[in-house]
């Protein structure tokens, strides 16, 4: 805020045993490092006994010289630290199948700058959303999936991931299940929407089985993908109403929008580094 | 609306097999009883084949002489057809243990004119809501209930229901689970308000089970009791937002407001006759 | 619902002077359309002493003839009546100036198959969102304004209206003010999107008298477009909520997610024929 | 979290001009006295410069060795700082007219254990609430207003409020204007709940104007009392959807809802000490 224009924009996101002076540590280091804080917050948890602390600061003496005076304090607290320039864009591979409405929604809003990611490549087990990638100007490279590819396919998936140096790997309604190898690989860098209020209506038609029992809600969940299929640690979720006049197909369509809007929060809260994970829950610094 | 002061407010219901003429020859006997609507909707389900219809209208003839006009129609087309003066309090037995958000906002609604019933009786398993129920002026029965006692106490029950003319049974947190047979002397007349958003947690601690999963919404259920626990037709769903530094504690506060709102309203709605059964799913017209 | 597969889709709404008999009269030319009712909804204005039915069908008997049986009905009443194929789309033209994000969103979910209307022409004063409209085959017309083209430009839309037997404009964030006689060609034919939760912060700057004001929460307005600018008979209106860390530039990102859907609803319920005006107010069938 | 059980559990907020090693000089004093943080936010604001700080944590020195500790931090950087045991009642007043609606949720609430707050006494212009102050064991005072009774009326409220040691009042739809001398006396430790979504709708008859202009969702506003009328900082906003079939009494009764809800998370915000003041703005960290 009063940090004079010449100092960097710096994020800085860590988890760490809890013990008493983690705070005062780093904000020691941010002083040295000439750093005024922006906006910060903490949380001890209760569960799992782990410290939580996210910080937007400006510093004066830069993002290395940050680093160097919390390498003591990492060490000495056993932190789990990350620092990024304020707003660099995550690295973000899509993975889409034929339905269009999540991956139309993150293109638009990282063209129109209201999604700190960029989108170096589009991987699909189909090849429907081709043209939409290509408005965009975005690589799009289809990747067949079927039982006998499926061990091929993945690994042509790591290699797009190690090729473009990504950071993030969002399943923009992605339906192939992915390998618990894949899962491990990709622990707390993959985020999948799922088409329900989990943990209600697991597994593939969650929208009939809504339909079928009557609710007067339907939603949709983000989570970090894991070998637990519909079971990894949520970040976000939503609802809509729905009424007795809405068919099985209405609330597909209906739900199409909470989708949307779900997985884009959840990736925007993730690209801006406020999603940390603790065991199999999320803290979320809003 | 145009109706003359002394037309009476009527409002009608009515289920009954699909098939055509039934809004024409209802709203013909209508129009014999010199009867006007001022608000109305039908509904035609796909699921099941019934027809379903509700009318407020005044009726210049009179209730009774609408119901002589309406008498062939509803043989001609096997109707389920209630009519009611619009407006008139549907007699409620409250039931409850020890938890009284639920209870206490009834009961002032209910007093400030905002809920069309009257509780002629509050029955409880436990005695700590007497004096709210004393400060309400309401009758207070306490029915204990142990596995020994529990057929003498749902037959104490039924005389309750018998004694006050009672149209509608609340468990407004009711602790008990209800015996099958019970439950089937009460259908579509017995409401309950589950702690979660089902199908989600089911069962005694759904709040613990929501923030061991880790969820980011919570709800809650009001629904027509059934043999089938926690499977009921549901009337009204809802949910809020909770955060990672709320506790199960804190859950099970949160939870109070949305249970207290979403049984006030499905109470609301079944007493001002919106809501109708259609097998296992409800019609809502709000 | 049990009509026979040959049976027409019909919409049908009217309204007129409140008065008995209008039910009964309409689903009398109905049944002797061999017409059956699917889902409808009536209400009486106690305001404007008019009478608003909506009325999906399926018609035997086909839309001319049930037009014929309702001709003598329509005229006894002084029935402002229509009748559209159900589902027909609504030839919709869209007028925008430099921001996408409405128009992307109308664009993609007509594309999908999630809103009843065409688009055969997009209107705008610059040329920023040309490729967009070009991506989904879109016709795009550049018609400048200024103060001395103001009139001339105002001609050339009502011939693009004309030539393209446009059926609804709506105002996709396009910034410039309609004339007076304009707006009367237009009305109830034209819907804008405020970017205020209306009536409050009306003109030009709504997200910087927000934040200056310190509200908690933030809104859209959909509404038809009136020679009172802000004034018009409001469709929709829908909020998000914001937080002391928010500045004025957050507040106009997260306005454009609530002016998206606060204008795509408004959009869908009118092309649906969900939309009747009462006076300066409107009646929603939702 | 970690802390052993004998520390003191402690909530601390402060406000100060913005600098560089605030945090860092806080967490000292902290760490000095054994502190452990529970959680804790912090921000700058843009607009005043001033920077905001909230911890709860257990300080196994106790409250009073932590004020010790944070004399000298307090004076150096002109810290408005707070210190609290966490939880300890927020001794208030509640002053009301004739509606019940807040009134009894809020002594419900500090009854159940869900807010924060002590009630000692009860203020009121009429007498009609003195029954449920009696239910609930609060003493009532009953302070008639007149134009000539005014500036005593005033008087015997400061009296009542010293001799309570109050240390907020809550108007809790109290329909008398206070006086620009009691507003100032009050600044900052009075909250009032608006019946509209402000700055819609100032003055008397919100509900029949907001039903006038025909708008599709009302709201309610907390703010606290200052000598602008309805122009004081907002602390929450809450909204409800409504509909053309309601009526403007419809609006007064859906209102009560939201006013309640929205008067008692300003409450609770304020007796956690979660409300900082920025000038006419609220910073609140929930």
């Amino acid at each position: 805020m009063l940090a004079d224009s010449s100092a960097t924009a710096v994020t800085l996101t860590l988890s760490c045993p809890d013990r008493p002076g983690i705070v005062h540590a780093v904000t020691g280091a941010l002083a040295a490092a000439d750093g005024n804080i922006d906006e910060s917050a903490q949380y001890g948890s209760e569960v799992t006994g782990r410290f939580f602390m996210r910080v937007d600061a400006h510093v004066g003496a830069g993002l290395d010289a940050l680093r160097d005076r919390l390498a003591p304090v990492v060490e000495q607290f056993a932190m789990d630290l990350e620092l990024f320039p304020t707003g660099s864009p995550t690295r973000t591979l899509i993975m889409v199948s034929t339905e269009a409405h999540c991956l139309n929604d993150l293109l638009f809003r990282q063209r129109a700058g209201l999604l700190p990611i960029e989108i170096p490549v589009i991987v699909s087990n189909h090849t429907d959303l081709a043209p939409l990638a290509a408005f965009y100007g975005v690589d799009f490279v289809h990747v067949p999936v079927t039982a006998a590819t499926k061990d091929a396919a993945e690994d042509r998936l790591r290699e797009l991931v190690a090729e473009h140096d990504v950071d993030l790997v969002v399943l923009a309604r992605y339906m192939q299940i992915l390998s618990d190898r894949l899962c491990a690989d990709l622990a707390g860098r993959a985020i999948n929407i799922h088409h329900s209020f989990l943990p209600s209506f697991k597994g593939a038609r969650p929208y009939a089985q809504a339909h079928q029992r009557g609710v007067k809600l339907i939603g949709a969940t983000a989570h970090y993908v894991t070998a637990d299929l519909d079971e990894g640690p949520i970040i976000e979720q939503d609802v809509v109403r729905v009424q007795h006049h809405h068919a099985a197909a209405d609330l597909v369509a209906m739900g199409r929008d909470v989708e949307t809007r779900t997985l884009r929060q959840a990736v925007a809260w993730h690209a801006e580094h406020r999603v940390l994970l603790d065991s199999h829950r999320t803290i979320v610094f809003p």
